[in-house]
């Protein structure tokens, strides 16, 4: 199968839970309501802002934003109910709602990791990787944003050279600059320079990842870049950042009705910015150690409340986003593989359309490992499986097996299973070594980290450039250039 | 909480899922019926079956049997919805079917490993060691059967020591001696000692685990133990053992009718021996590594037939038994965790009621690891609190805590948080370290492995003796010694 056949999303074929009543989800709405009109929001350093809420009928009180209730909610009934989110190459355009799964990488971190080097700050280098690691995994439809910090390059800068490396090593949809407003508007005007302004006003072709500094706030930054990606038309996912008992209470009906407010508040933003701008409601709701202060990942409680978010996103008929993969392990052991796989399940049992941090994630997110990341793409391939269901149809009901093999027989040679062997089954994951303990004791008791650590230097050889126009090119990197020497560096 | 309170199964408040439509159920029906008349299941070495199935108006032909369809699930109808099965503690007594979720130990290795002493072969120490470590866990409702192989003990008089370790050491229900008839009726017979005669008429004291011998046998070994534990009136487990592509088509939905079949024609013998006997209706379904031979768990297409077999049996309104924290590695490491939690999510979405393999399965059963049993019996408490859904209270929703702590505060000191502290979240796993990296490094970057090392240690010193009424000890002990005095030795 060619990359491009093999990297289309899958079509979810099952069915989202159902964690809360349809009376539970009012009372969730309800109290949303209530926080909205009680408590509100603070927009923090932007005027404008401001403004524009209070034209439109919600009540304002210096920064603080305050919404009757159904208003917030009603504001953001223009945002579309489905995205088209264009790659460069358009067998990697993805939608985003409706039945769709789409698998995004880890981002943010300021450490990488491998079993060679150990733990180091990123590099632009490491970036680079990142990228063309993704953009080689038919589990991956989205190329990241900052999938690690490149700290060798000044902080006001390296956004140049990030977007440069999704348009240049990746043709998969990708994440802009966001914590400026100069940031998010070079990153859209180098999406312009790839994609052309006319394009660009009727499709998205980048996005930015609105955090909200929960609880009840968007300050300026966010706000800033909110404005400009929502004015491009481009896309908007709107995330509050909340670790229960810290930024919300500890209680999870607390923490989601919260999270459903701060959302629908920056997306009505978006609405009155550009009414039609496409948006996304996201989450990112975990649990501390309250012993500690330290986050928790994969936890029980945050899992029913993220699929809880996923019912109330049903409701406002807008795409979803999760994280994946997330864990608290500095390593790829035995935790990081269990809270992963229980964080990425929760995403899915929500009924994300889009799921960010699905590879690479470690410590918090405080570092990308190369290891975990090739691990974490064949648990992609798995859940990708996993999604679409299963198909009952004739040849896999299997008669001929049964009349070519009877009670007592072994199927293994059966026409039927000669038939299917190749694709019956989601190839065997790196991870997994089904070796017998004594095959496995005499090669070394090699570990899935050990496998991973050959794979990812092997498919880096395997990177295959998809090339790109070399005017666009030309022009991109003069951009870069211009940019680059307009500002002095900073480096904090 | 004392360890009374603490150790009752939590009542299911989320949904199964639902992977199959309707009409996707009728047709694997309509496939089961099929194997179940075209190609029928042989009933081996024992006529008494074969008698019973051909005066209930089965056809018989030497030693298959073959139903018209609708037969067999027509025979099934007198198996009760649910049973109680009784702990010698009452406490201890748990409820198959309708909401209830329990969790049983793994069984059947013949190895056990540990970090300090590496792999092994199991000696009966070693067996009442998990079945202490099981009565200590509050997340564990049943002591399992064989926790693993005494090898130190003769094989035709192990099933003594085994039911009299349940029995001593513990006050949860078990599971008893199988793989002969004598053994069945030895372990009934150490049941009646303990519960009396009457008791064990009216009441479920002790429960046989029946293997198939896929594909579409049962042998007289097993069907010998089928009748022994249906005449006392004790509960049936009924299992396929069904590895895609050799105990079946490679599949899914073939291996689904298939396992139906199996299960449903057991039953049907289940309610031939005596109407009304208890019976749950089991699965262990799992794909094969197709280059290997090798049996994989945790894999997204098991995963996927896991939770169709769990709608199927709803149709049937019997009790399910999935299995849990299943893993084909070696150690407790990224590949056990992450394989052990994908395949008890299955169990989990197919709606089982008393999930087997819960705690300590390593190398697809081959090793119980003292501390894999840790970790599992940590995640064994996440999935307890997962499985009870989400309760929306006054409380929860913490309006207090909004009017004490505004946007941009944090909410760690509100009075909310404070009351919430203690029992907010799952506590901290054995498995999860949150230190920071720094921190970690420190204090020598100390695996799961290792905490769950000095964890199985400490609770075997804290394990408090239930007690047992001297008089039983003194009979229970009689009669293992008169029967090993009946038997030569024989270790194979």
């Amino acid at each position: 199968m060619s990359l491009e056949m093999d990297c289309l999303p899958p079509k979810r074929g099952i069915a989202p839970s159902c964690i809360a009543t349809e009376d539970d989800l009012d009372r969730l709405e309800q109290h949303a309501d209530w926080i909205l009109k009680e408590v509100g929001i603070e927009f923090r350093g932007d005027q404008e802002v401001l403004d524009l809420f209070q034209k439109a009928g919600a009540t304002v009180d210096g920064e603080r934003v305050r919404f009757d209730p159904g208003h917030a909610k009603a504001l953001c009934s223009t945002a579309p109910e489905k995205v088209t989110f264009c790659g460069r190459n358009p067998v990697h355009s993805i939608e985003l709602g409706s039945d769709s799964v789409c698998m995004s990488p880890g981002y943010g971190s300021p450490f990488v990791t491998d079993l060679d080097r150990g733990r180091r700050y990123a590099t632009i280098e490491d970036f680079n990787n990142f990228v063309k690691l993704s953009y080689l995994s038919p589990w991956i439809h989205h190329s990241g944003g900052t999938v690690c910090e490149p700290v060798d390059i000044p902080v006001n800068k390296r956004h140049l050279d990030m977007v440069y490396a999704h348009l240049r090593y990746s043709t998969k949809p990708f994440m802009g600059g966001v914590t400026a407003a100069f940031k998010a508007e070079d990153s859209i005007a180098m999406a312009r320079i790839m994609f052309g302004q006319e394009f660009m006003q009727n499709n998205c072709v980048i996005q930015a990842n609105i955090n909200l500094n929960s609880p009840l706030v968007l300050d300026q930054v966010m706000s800033g870049a909110l404005k400009v990606y929502a004015r491009a038309n481009q896309c908007n996912f709107i995330s509050p950042f909340l670790l229960g008992g810290a930024m919300g209470p500890v209680t999870q009906p607390a923490l989601i009705a919260q999270a459903h407010a701060e959302t629908i508040a920056a997306i009505a933003l978006t609405q009155l910015v550009k009414k039609g701008s496409p948006v996304v409601y996201g989450n990112f709701l975990t649990t501390l150690d309250l012993q500690s202060g330290a986050p928790t990942f994969g936890g029980p409680e945050a899992s029913l409340g993220i699929a809880v978010l996923g019912q109330l996103c049903r409701r406002m008929q807008l795409p979803l986003r999760g994280i994946g993969h997330v864990t608290a392990a500095k390593s790829a052991d035995g935790q990081a593989m269990q809270e992963s796989a229980d964080s990425m399940s929760a995403a899915i049992a929500a009924g994300s359309h889009i799921i960010f941090h699905a590879a690479g994630w470690l410590e918090g997110g405080l570092t990308m490992g190369y290891e975990k990341f090739m691990l974490d793409l064949d648990r992609c391939g798995m859940v990708c499986t996993l999604v679409k269901g299963l198909e009952i149809t004739d040849e896999g009901l299997a008669k001929d097996a049964y009349l070519e093999s009877g009670p007592g027989d072994n199927f293994l040679s059966t026409k039927h299973t000669l038939r299917h062997f190749k694709a019956a089954n989601y190839r065997s994951p790196l991870l997994s070594d089904t070796q017998s303990f004594e095959q496995w004791s005499e090669c070394g008791r090699v570990s899935a980290e050990q496998r991973a650590n050959l794979a990812w230097k092997q498919a880096l050889q395997d990177y295959k450039d998809p090339g790109i126009d070399p005017g666009v090119d030309e022009e991109l990197k003069a951009f870069v250039q211009k940019r680059k020497y307009a500002m002095p560096d900073e480096w904090h």
